[in-house]
């Protein structure tokens, strides 16, 4: 005999927590949906050489790789196998799309949610297999920024409807970056890219750090130019208003400064348009979203209240999606929300509730010689769209209640020999710990009514 | 540059199919909802002495294993690899069961609808990635046979909302054909086994053949013996009161014989107060399933009109889901569905119609200055919970049209001066080819209605 257990690094969830996954799940395809995206599911399996195009950063180290039993046997030790785990949805979208370019429509909006693998240290709230909820929007030879504007809404009616607290859309562009360091005399993107890095200690090191090392040996800046670079990179706005001054505050630059400060300008114009309330999104000059693949708008997304939970939704704007693969050239932007993770920091944070049970309704067994009568019932209940379970098994009526109460089913309709001659049915709530008597015919419609109004308070902003 | 493709033997689709393909998903999990199963997702890798319990079967022969770049450069040429890829929902469900067993109510009902991996040979139609969506019931130490009535109402259920065309469940007992072997003196399981393997190539070579074959040399049953086996196995009915004259007319037997003819009618009788069509269940003695893992009811489901694609939901009752795992006696009983096979074939058939886009309306753009009034219309139509797109890039209306045309989009909405002015929209129906005004205000209100009553028409039994 062995032990069951999983792989470490996976999650792996019992029934109520499973059900709250798949409601964000269903929530964020829902939304993707309302905005127009497209469903696409690619293979977890990717031949090796459309993975590992790119030449071995850090993720395709993680790379899962995939072989059957027959290529195992005859494997030739050095030789990379065939097959791998896709590492992110990506890459698989950039094949994807240049593969089936001449059966798509441009742009092209899909969304995609679906698990990656990456073979992750094993390390507490690390996981090897995750979902990933991408969308893109894929323009062939151009893309409006206005694209850019358009992913803030999602993100906006996504988390709202989550409903895990107040959170801000942080909005920057790359090119302001770049722009803000050529400023400075700065053009070598390399450079820029190792400057950031130090940035970004920012927090954990303080200014203090940051300074002496922009201006020390390795980048030898003037005290000015680092003081610039840390009051730049501390810019943030409070409201609409606010964001569009301190772009105004920014002053000229080079042509790519004030192209990143226009691209961002119209993006703020038209997440307000779009309705996304201004407490929703704000400019945060620091985010730059890793090093090269982005080139113009970047978003991070944060739990006002949790900020050490990191970005909960990221993206950007990047020039040409699938270089490796077919010579159009194919601009886009795109998010992603890494679940699996997000899931796990929302529990740990007990932002999670244990959720009711899919079974909405369970119809007891009080006398075994009913059984035609409680199969008939549940089958009215299932047709009027009630998730229904019957007790199948003889069992006392309490043990009955008992589960129904620990699986999280609200509704256990009763009916015996009393109920059935005055046709009536008994319906035990077991949230509000109250019991009442219909009439048979209208057991359906009597469930159906306490259900949706169970459904519309429990939508978020309804104040319950 | 590289050739994007996918590897042989996984079926990837472009947006309109992918559509129908998660609308069939989705139809199959609402009515395991409806049915008071609960969801279960399990990680795609297990560790490979999980999986590889049994006695190296054909299917394990096809198992993929996994190896992180790591894992690959140190590996043992000899060792088996420590990860490998399910190759079914069955044995994950075995081990999460047994891991989860006190965390979990039995009987307990799970679904499971994912995607499974075998190294097959590549072959059209055959798949080395595919979806399975599993429905068991597991009961602790005893389970009635009441819930193998069970699955055939959801099966029903699942099939009449598909709308795929006439089917019927087919259902077995094994312990009737094991009785029936053993009423001929045919007590070895082994032999029994090797008795119906000759049975099944009746169809393909005739009676003839097999009658030679079962009184030929290996097997010596005397003529007699033979003709009945031949005349069991092709009993099927027509009908609920068919199918309980031909077990009646079956007479009597060992304890075994007589026990399956108890648990058949049985569940019979279920399944008709269940409320399931007469027409869409039969007994078919000949069906075995395999030959070790089921005890009980067994059920193959087919298309009564395209017998050729073969069962296209099969499954029955087995004696220990987890012997492997746990000393805990859970016996069960299930079904599942191949969706990927059969989405394939039903679209070889021609029985799968191309999908409407997930995209409801489009909002077109007829003038740029009118942008932010074409983002808040969409804005409306997203908060009423319409699927909207909105054409942010200026282009010519024919052309927007014929976009909405192909993607599969039913409604462009058209707002320019004029309508502006007069404070209506402009709808054009591009099913019905007709295009109609209304009132801003009413524009949502409209939509929606027209939208219902399409989903409405959609439903199976509507005559659409």
């Amino acid at each position: 005999m062995i032990k069951p257990r999983t792989p470490p690094g996976v999650m792996e969830l019992l029934p109520r927590d499973q059900i709250a996954f798949q409601q964000m799940l269903d929530t964020i395809r829902r939304n993707f949906e309302r905005f127009g995206f497209l469903p696409v599911e690619t293979p977890v399996m990717e031949l090796s050489e459309m993975l590992l195009t790119k030449s071995g950063g850090e993720t395709e180290r993680q790379v899962y790789f995939v072989q059957s039993t027959g290529a195992l046997q005859n494997a030739d030790a050095d030789a990379v196998p065939e097959l791998a785990l896709r590492f992110d949805l990506t890459v698989p979208l950039a094949r994807y799309v240049a593969e089936h370019e001449h059966d798509l429509s441009f742009p092209f909006r899909r969304y995609q949610m679906q698990r990656v693998y990456r073979g992750e240290r094993a390390q507490r709230g690390r996981f090897r297999e995750f979902y990933q909820c991408d969308i893109d929007v894929i323009g062939k030879d151009a893309l409006s920024v206005r694209y850019d504007a358009e992913l803030p809404a999602v993100i906006h009616a996504v988390f709202s409807e989550l409903d895990i607290g107040a959170f801000t859309i942080q909005l920057n562009n790359r090119k302001l970056m770049r722009g803000f360091f050529e400023n400075l005399g700065v053009d070598d993107g390399e450079r820029q890219a190792l400057m950031l890095r130090e940035v970004d200690k920012l927090d954990k090191r303080g200014p203090d750090y940051v300074r002496d090392t922009l201006t020390g040996a390795e980048f030898g800046l003037s005290a000015d130019a680092a003081q610039k670079i840390l009051d730049f990179v501390q810019i943030r706005s409070s409201g609409h208003a606010d964001a569009l001054a301190k772009l105004d505050a920014l002053g000229s630059g080079s042509a790519t400064f004030r192209q990143g400060i226009a691209e961002l300008r119209e993006v703020l114009e038209l997440v307000r348009a779009l309705g996304v309330p201004e407490a929703n999104y704000a400019i945060n000059l620091s985010i730059a979203r890793g090093l090269d693949y982005y080139t113009g708008t970047v978003y991070e997304t944060v739990l006002n209240d949790y900020p050490q939970i990191g970005s909960i939704c990221s993206g950007g704007r990047y020039e040409n999606l699938a270089g490796h693969y077919t010579k159009s050239h194919l601009p886009g932007v795109g998010i992603s929300i890494g679940l699996t993770r997000l899931f796990w920091q929302l529990r740990e944070a007990g932002l999670v509730d244990t959720a009711d049970s899919t079974v909405e309704v369970l119809v007891s067994q009080m006398d075994e010689a009913r059984l035609p009568l409680y199969l008939a019932i549940a089958g009215e209940l299932r047709a009027a769209g009630i998730n229904t379970e019957v007790q199948l098994e003889a069992k006392k009526l309490g043990k009955q209640f008992q589960y129904a109460d620990r699986a999280g089913i609200r509704f256990v309709v009763v009916v015996g020999e009393a109920e059935e001659a005055k046709g009536t049915v008994a319906i035990k709530d077991l949230r509000k710990q109250e019991q009442f008597e219909v009439a048979r015919e209208e057991l359906a419609r009597t469930l159906r009514v306490e259900l949706e109004q169970a459904r519309a308070m429990a939508m978020p902003g309804s104040g319950a």
